[in-house]
């Protein structure tokens, strides 16, 4: 008998597809523009087809060894029963991971032409195509999210004290894709967007997304590839990851609960792709008016629908603790926490407020003093959002230790993880929305439409790149909270593993903090090579375009350049780069594991993760406080475009590109991953 | 009556005193160069002295609310006895930290004016008087942080079982100047540096060092009161503190080697400070000859008799082990580490090598990729250090367990911090002798010498960068082991305190990963702090520039510009700037302590100190590496100066001063402050 918890997912799921096909349905039966559109957007689809279907080749070959490595090390370790099962729920998540990746691009490409289109005659329908675009992602994302663990979850046996343990391969396998799509996307789109830049508007002298530069189409798959595939695969690993560890945690209040503490988790992030429903059905594009407004009001109505679903999930599934109350006020604290990050994030990366200005002036005296203010305000960044964390894991954990109930403060800071996850799909379809409106741009300026369609384009291109930074703010936070939960429930499995209570990770003791100086030190060198890894590709851009410059034809604009070749170039380059930092993040951490063990790898994966979280902030929030200072001085600002000024902030922005778009969102992955990796590789640690 | 160790100690302190005396004696007599060059110096001389008096006083005033505040703590919880006792320690502390700072800045702003005479006819004499400047400077510093150790240690009761907790004050007075002395110093010199090139160079059209910028002696004074004055107070406090820790890990072994073991780290530290003088007098410079290699045969002396003198000390004072052969092995390893880190320094730094290379490669497509190369290979730089770091306290903690002594573990990192401190005065003088030959360099461009005499201050600057950025290195690395052994004095006190044993601090507890957040998140947030305070400076120097420019006569070298105004200037703003940072790393603790307690703070220490060094390895190493590839292509490569790879590099070089000049040197403080901190007001946390 499958319980009704279960049955509520599962629907709740399937009412989301279904919207998903519908919104689908409707998007893509609207027009495709102009043929001059229409032929741009097909190279765009081409060249992110091809990339997408090379990448995940490569990745299968590195996930078919690591599935063989998990059989093998359950095999040996005397956990033959748990051999197979979580080899295959490793499987399961990797390809669901690599799916909600292909589904978030393939939509992507489909949407930016419609948007495009419509942008010819109306900004509000411009905004309600690629909104929409996001949405379909988001809702697919999510619900594939909760479905894979509830099926999984069933297919294992449905076991509430012991199935939460088995189907801890499934988040290894969405961490694992996830990482190499986000690492492979981030290093594609940057080093396709650096390389065109440099060469184009630096050395040649034209201007962005000029049909003569051959590396414009890259760049602009780069946008698909990198954010809509990459971010999708990472928000889908999230939710994943998150709900398998709150389980395992809720397996500890078995007594109290019984099965509903431990699918609590899955039924409320269902419940808040409800909510998402109904705030994505809420947007609704006005001609004239600021796209932020509409996209703030249906976050805002996400997250207090949210709020009354928890309140109600919460009594319904956790009702038996007479204090109760406490965990609907733990989840509380993870959905203003949410807020809290968007509003912070806007703060540091908008150009109405103090830290974008101060870049912008600082601009004035030359790239320099441009990048020194912009640096010193990403390390700034790291305060209050490290403050916003802290309050709410202690906040979280006394609202739960209040319930009177045993393990009852580390369940609060669980309920306050899955509080934030509830807004999780809005928050995709946003993100989503920032890579389409930005395509679309591209695809509005390379078919030379006329200059109101493109100032049409700009104000939506604009309201994109907020929401692109704004949801890294959201995915770091949940990916702080959701990792503190994935310790914990790493010093479950390992107390289950070897029958004695794991409780303690002594950061006193030379191994545990020589595990933790380790830890720190795996971000900043992975951090390293993400960056190289968009400057070494960025250089094959840069002389592959060079070639085709020299034929006079191309800049002349008589010849059509061979964009297919960049493609490829930059294809082949990504992959290449990608596998080193991918490599070593999976494979120092066991290497840690297996020679100093458990504790010292526990001490090992929380330093690391704390340093990722502040690390990808300064990244993230340092990339976009440059592009939007320069996208400020464009504006009219300081001399506008062409002065000095201007210079120094495009030569920042070209800095913070890697930043913000490579190995921010990256890290975002590897703190997940080495979580889930632990998690999964616990019995070679003991 | 005292100790035959403790007479050893201070007569080796005495004979460095009289050795640094007589060097000094022949410096001071030696030529004083053409009257153009007193001018220059006597300019740098006013300046650093005028700054260093207002700098001290504001400290002073920091400092005495400080002992107030400590004095209260004591008094107010209970330990009435120690009050005065550990405010006056914490005093004299303090009062030797600031004259180890006079003392340097002293000495070269004297030493700066004869190298660039000798310069005139020999760049072997000039060599030498550079070196035995820096020297003269090593000498006093060592030997008064030993001195002050063990004249507090007498002065308390020279009780080994309880003294030892007493002269904590002294540790933390020695940090607490120390961390103002780098910031205030660190500030002025590159908000000078940064000011005078970017109005000069960069807005003006002029050299570097012309007599026509009135912000170029404020510069030649930076180097001074931020190089000289700074390090010398960080090297100060990292010996005091690191005696002082190392002497209360030493009170757990008094059953086994009674006060021995506790005299232990202050005697080794004179041997080492024998071995330096040793050391010192075989540097010879020899003309035509590159610097480089008579500082380096000299470290080597150094080194080697160090460890002879490490054999034997260990076999006198700890020789009742009988594993007490496993201690020497330690002790080699702190040695050993020494001379790994400067040979890892140079190979980020040097431009024989890739990293610098790959910069100035990546300078030929502009700043934006000059700076993301750099700062690639800065976040690189962290991975072998971290890992020697690792295996240095993994081995010596096993070297110390294979003694088969209870706590002997501890004691063998003990022992290996020791053994890299033990070189610590040659060490000193390397780093000296660089800013030393970097204002001859200057005084010798600004008073019009002759081609060939510029010429060969080149080479002597060029090898002082090298040892600059070296000697940061040699200071991390002693750093992070001393840091590690005054968490472990830090529990040891708080057991003390509280009669109860605390030697667990569980990572795993909610408020010790709080704490572990927060202190991860206070390195970046001071880090962006220091950085801000050198682009507000340098605005202030800009500005004033601006004004002295709009006068017709200075631009035509008519009339003289006004230097005092402009050191003036920058004076007031490094002051004004450096309370900030420094009053929030001297609360924050507190308030972490206060608020979550003792073990949480000790999560907060570890973590903060764990960013720490990998930060301040970033900074020191990716600025010393972007300054390299400026000077690099300065010397030809990649079409040498006024190309426009040599544009990108001045950024990259501008980017890079106030990271390795002023945050990264300030970070080495920090974490030896956050420890020192901990330990004195240990009473408040418990």
């Amino acid at each position: 008998m499958i319980e009704t918890a279960l049955v509520v997912v599962i629907v709740i799921c399937l009412i989301a597809l279904i919207l998903a096909a519908l919104l689908a349905r409707n998007l893509l039966s609207q027009d495709e523009g102009t043929p001059k559109m229409r032929e741009v957007s097909d190279a765009i689809k081409v060249g992110a087809e091809a990339f997408i279907k090379r990448q995940y080749s490569t990745i299968a070959i590195i996930a078919i060894i690591l599935a063989v490595v998990i059989f093998v090390v359950y095999y040996f370790t005397g956990q033959q029963s748990l051999a197979v099962y979580t080899a295959v729920s490793y499987i399961i998540g990797a390809t669901c991971s690599a799916v909600a990746g292909v589904v978030a691009m393939s939509i992507a490409v489909r949407t930016n032409i419609r948007t495009a289109a419509a942008a010819q005659h109306s900004d509000g329908k411009a905004l309600d195509y690629s909104f929409r675009g996001g949405a379909i992602s988001g809702l697919i994302i999510t619900s594939m999210s909760l479905l894979g663990v509830s099926l999984t979850y069933i297919a294992l046996g449905a076991n509430p004290q012991t199935t939460p343990f088995v189907i801890l391969g499934f988040g290894f396998g969405a961490s694992f894709v996830a990482l190499f799509a986000q690492l492979g996307g981030g290093i594609y789109t940057k080093a396709a967007d650096v390389g065109a830049d440099l060469v184009g508007k630096v050395e040649a002298g034209i201007p962005e997304d000029d049909v003569r530069n051959p590396a414009t189409i890259a760049d602009l798959v780069g946008d698909n590839v990198g954010d809509c595939a990459g971010r999708g695969a990472d928000l889908f690993e999230s939710t994943a990851a998150e709900n398998i560890g709150a389980m395992i945690l809720g397996v500890a209040l078995f007594p109290v609960f019984g099965v509903n503490g431990v699918l609590f988790p899955i039924v409320m992030c269902s419940l808040g792709l409800l909510a998402s429903m109904i705030g994505i059905l809420t947007v609704k594009g006005k001609d004239g008016a600021d796209p932020m407004d509409a996209l703030n009001r249906g976050y805002y109505i996400t997250a207090i629908i949210s709020a009354v679903f928890l309140f109600f999930g919460v009594q319904w599934l956790l009702g038996a603790a007479t204090g109760w109350l406490y965990f609907f006020y733990a989840g509380l604290v993870g959905i203003v926490l949410s807020v809290c990050f968007l509003r912070v994030t806007l703060y540091y990366t908008d150009h109405h407020y103090r830290p974008v200005k101060e870049i912008a002036d600082a601009s004035e005296t030359g790239a320099a003093t441009n990048i020194i203010t912009g640096f010193s305000v990403g390390l700034e960044t790291t305060a209050i959002p490290a403050i916003l964390i802290a309050i709410s894991l202690l906040l979280s954990y006394w609202f739960g230790s209040m319930t009177g109930i045993e393990s009852g403060g580390l369940y609060g800071t669980a309920v306050a993880t899955v509080g934030m996850l509830m807004v999780c799909a809005y928050v995709l379809a946003m993100d989503t929305f920032g890579p389409i409106a930005d395509n679309a741009g591209g695809i509005v300026e390379m078919s030379g439409a006329p200059e109101e369609v493109r100032k049409r384009m700009d104000s939506l291109d604009a309201a994109g790149n907020t929401t692109k930074a704004l949801t890294k703010g959201y995915a770091i936070g949940s990916a702080s909270l959701a990792v503190f939960l994935l310790f914990n429930a790493y010093m479950a499995d390992i107390s289950k593993l070897t029958a004695k209570a794991f409780d303690v990770v002594n950061l006193a003791s030379v191994p545990v903090f020589v595990g933790a100086l380790l830890g720190a030190m795996l971000v900043f060198l992975f951090a390293s090579f993400a960056i190289r890894a968009v400057s070494k590709t960025a250089q094959s851009v840069i002389e592959a375009v060079r070639i085709q410059f020299k034929n006079p034809g191309i800049m002349a604009g008589t010849q059509k350049p061979d964009y297919a070749a960049v493609i490829d170039i930059t294809t082949q380059g990504a992959l290449r780069n990608m596998v080193l930092p991918g490599v070593l993040v999976i494979g120092f951490p066991i290497f840690i594991g297996v020679t100093m063990r458990h504790e010292a790898l526990a001490g090992f994966l929380m330093v690391a993760t704390i340093t990722g979280i502040l690390l990808a902030l300064i990244l993230n929030n340092s990339g976009g406080a440059w592009d939007n200072a320069k996208k400020f001085i464009e504006s009219g600002a300081h001399g506008g475009k062409k002065s000095e000024a201007h210079k120094a902030a495009v030569i920042g922005d070209t800095l913070g590109d890697p930043f913000k778009d490579t190995a921010g969102p990256s890290l975002h992955v590897l703190i997940k991953l080495l979580a889930t990796l632990s998690l999964v590789l616990a019995p070679l640690f003991i």
